[in-house]
């Protein structure tokens, strides 16, 4: 009981990526029992005239840099729906590869949440506009400076890991038998 | 001119990778002149029961190592083509992230070819089955060493870009304005 409390009260930073291969949005939160706080947010870019190696490269050094400079205890990444536009979807997967790994990489566990879990944990329900989103981030948030709707929307992905947290290294235990 | 004959007899050592959420295969061979010659082939594999982005991680750190020990000066890795099933497409384009990434920061140049100009390149037309190309591979390169269908797929990639490569480096050029 003793150290459920702890966990509790523990303050947990939270990386939260919104993958995409010209911009990827990250935003970095802190929970702590029920309070969030904003910490940082931003884009990092891969420049459209270099070739797609070259610029998975830029993303995974960029990512890296945001997680040097902010060591999150845990990440959370969107997930990649299937839209109709077959290459704009593989353009993307290729991109939320490297948005997984780099965390991965430096030893944090990776949580995927769909897009609709994303926008019901902000704005309370599944098919939340992109703007009330926004505007959801800066009322949970007020404090959070965010420039870009990437950034947004990574926050979005933060805001709502820390809401499901607790199910997810729940299940994390259960699989491994603990 | 002297330039040109240099280049074309400089030894020049290229990875083939054939891309794979489960199995990446990986082809080393080396071009001199017209001649090709075969140095190493391998899978790098990932387990299916960890979670997606710790499986990318051992692409990326399997990866990483064949590129340690067989330091290639440049990459050929094989297009994703998109398929009826959507979330087979996603996962192999997350694992193919990985193989355009982990040569692109080491610095080499990656080239991508669609299945059929590998297929053209090793088998002469572009549908060719699956075991014509690894007889082919066989017939190439008599004494690879080829323990996988995945391998041998890699070594294709590389032998597709020992015959494009030039035609591949001039368009660079001429991209880059040189």
């Amino acid at each position: 009981m003793a150290f459920e409390v702890f966990m509790m009260k523990r303050t947990i930073r939270i990386i939260g990526i919104d993958p995409g291969l010209r911009h990827t949005g990250w935003g970095i939160i802190e929970i702590s029992g029920n309070h969030l706080q904003f910490i940082a947010s931003g884009t990092v870019k891969s420049d459209a005239t270099f070739p797609l190696a070259t610029r998975l490269c830029q993303l995974y050094q960029g990512l890296s840099r945001v997680l040097q400079a902010y060591t999150p205890h845990e990440a959370a990444v969107e997930h990649t729906f299937v839209n109709k536009d077959a290459m704009a979807t593989l353009k993307l997967s290729q991109a939320r590869g490297i948005a997984l790994l780099v965390p991965a990489k430096t030893g944090l566990h990776v949580s995927e949440y769909a897009p609709n879990t994303v926008k019901k944990a902000v704005v309370g329900m599944g098919h939340g506009e992109k703007q009330q989103i926004h505007r959801m981030v800066k009322v949970l948030m007020p404090k959070a400076d965010v420039k870009t709707s990437d950034a947004a929307d990574a926050l979005a992905v933060a805001i709502c890991h820390a809401h499901n947290r607790q199910v997810h290294i729940f299940a994390r235990k259960v699989k491994k038998g603990l």
